[in-house]
């Protein structure tokens, strides 16, 4: 068998035209979606990854801006610029890049962003609205996740395994699997015999950060596979999974890089036109 | 094999004993911990169960107190009664008893309970909280379900089967277990081959109310049973596992009534005495 592929920038392309439109039609109503980024700190990554959010922003005819900050700004300076932010009616999404600086409190910062402008979906009450079924932004990666499975037909009654505990990828991913009567088993570090449990199940979402952790003898005939692994390898990203061997046994298979990447920032932008359309509801 | 029995009335008497002392610290500093119930329209059953928290709060020398308000109260005056307990530094703990008139949105009055008076742990922020690994109000049921496995020994890389996915018991508790180390796999009514699969796992835990739904004959020798259902059949409380044919299989199990029961009320107790103590911390 040759697993099919998901091709994740493709699939990305065509999700942001379909925004695309329909930021189109806001700005006919007279409604700019607006996304905005807060950097603290001159890290190269983040500043790339940051601007790499905001370009897709404007491609599809957003507005964008980042509001950058010094690496030794205090919390008080931080928690003041996203107040300022949630208090600008310009302003639909706000993230702040994490890691934050380590004078500042993270979870103090993400839970100051007003939830209804919370695009990455990372405060608390916004992960608990996720919990229990209330309208939210769901986190990007795991919103992205379930986009490319949408692509391998119906998850019910599938058997799930999800690698990586993180409220940021396995977790809410655990969640939206459930929600869609898939049964999950949420696998981590401290699971004995993980990789050779593997072959029971219908579908794998690693989200580890370690390259050839999964080989394709490991995988049941015909599994679906999301790899979410991005760890950077002699100057390129690799996944969790063995792509060559795994790609055989698969029958739907992401690739690294070009799969979970490109469908992640899709949903910041679609969390940002959810938060336009939500913030001016019954105007 | 004969089963060890976690007899839930033993287990919540110490740890009350437990609690007892600690207000009584608390007292001698001049705090005396104050749980307040919140009861909206005459259920029988509904009222019973409010009455019996504020025993058992009473007992350990807590401050108590019913505040019960008509079946046809408005939203308005639930969210406005909400508002008066959160303002009011006398009470440290709110519960609203829940299921609320169809008049009265219960996200919303759950959500307008301030988080640190949130003794339930069912606001959304709070839940947000668990799930981020945050300082919170664990809900009461999954709390008082890990005190009983404390009995059973360390639960890191042991296999456990959570039956039924809500935010009240199933997915707290899945996220509680995560925490300890162990692999959980969460089931649910869509689960394909469900009760056929749990002969694989080292802890079952029961939240779905079907009585007899678990037999010993479904269990792996020596596992831990943990049953969180209570069905009211010819007027006895009934759970979903067989208990004659599983004490014979399993090394640890909890009847009904007498097992999880009495450790879900002992834990609203728990979380009132934290809100004590953390409203009063640094004063």
């Amino acid at each position: 068998m040759t697993a099919e592929l998901l091709n994740g920038r493709e699939i990305a392309k065509d999700y942001r035209a379909g925004l695309q439109s329909e930021v189109e039609k806001l700005k006919s109503q007279g409604i700019v979606p607006n996304l905005t980024v807060v950097i603290v700190g001159n890290d190269g990554a983040s500043l790339s990854y940051v601007r790499s959010k905001n370009k897709a922003a404007e491609k599809i005819g957003m507005e964008s801006s980042i509001v950058r900050l010094d690496e030794d700004t205090s919390e008080e300076e931080v928690l003041a610029t996203v107040e300022k932010l949630n208090n600008d009616d310009k302003v639909n999404g706000i993230l702040v890049q994490v890691p934050l600086p380590a004078q500042v409190d993270e979870n103090k910062v993400l839970e100051a962003i007003a939830p209804h402008k919370d695009v990455d979906g990372f405060s608390p009450i916004n992960i608990g609205r996720l919990y229990t079924g209330q309208r939210t932004f769901v986190p990007c990666t795991p919103l992205g996740i379930m986009e490319l499975l949408k692509h391998t037909g119906s998850l019910e009654g599938k058997s799930v395994a999800v690698i990586g505990r993180s409220h940021i990828v396995g977790q809410p991913v655990a969640k939206l699997l459930t929600n869609e009567n898939a049964t999950v088993t949420l696998m981590h570090s401290r699971t004995k015999n993980m990789v050779a449990q593997l072959k029971d199940f219908d579908v794998v979402v690693s989200a580890v950060g370690k390259p050839g952790l999964i080989k394709g003898s490991d995988l049941k005939e015909g599994a679906i596979v999301i790899d979410v692994g991005n760890t950077v390898v002699d100057e390129k990203l690799v996944g969790d999974i063995d792509f060559e061997s795994a790609k055989e046994v698969a029958s739907y298979i992401t690739p690294v890089p070009g799969g979970v990447g490109p469908l992640t920032i899709t949903m910041v932008l679609n969390n940002t036109l959810l938060a336009a359309k939500w913030h001016n509801e019954g105007k």
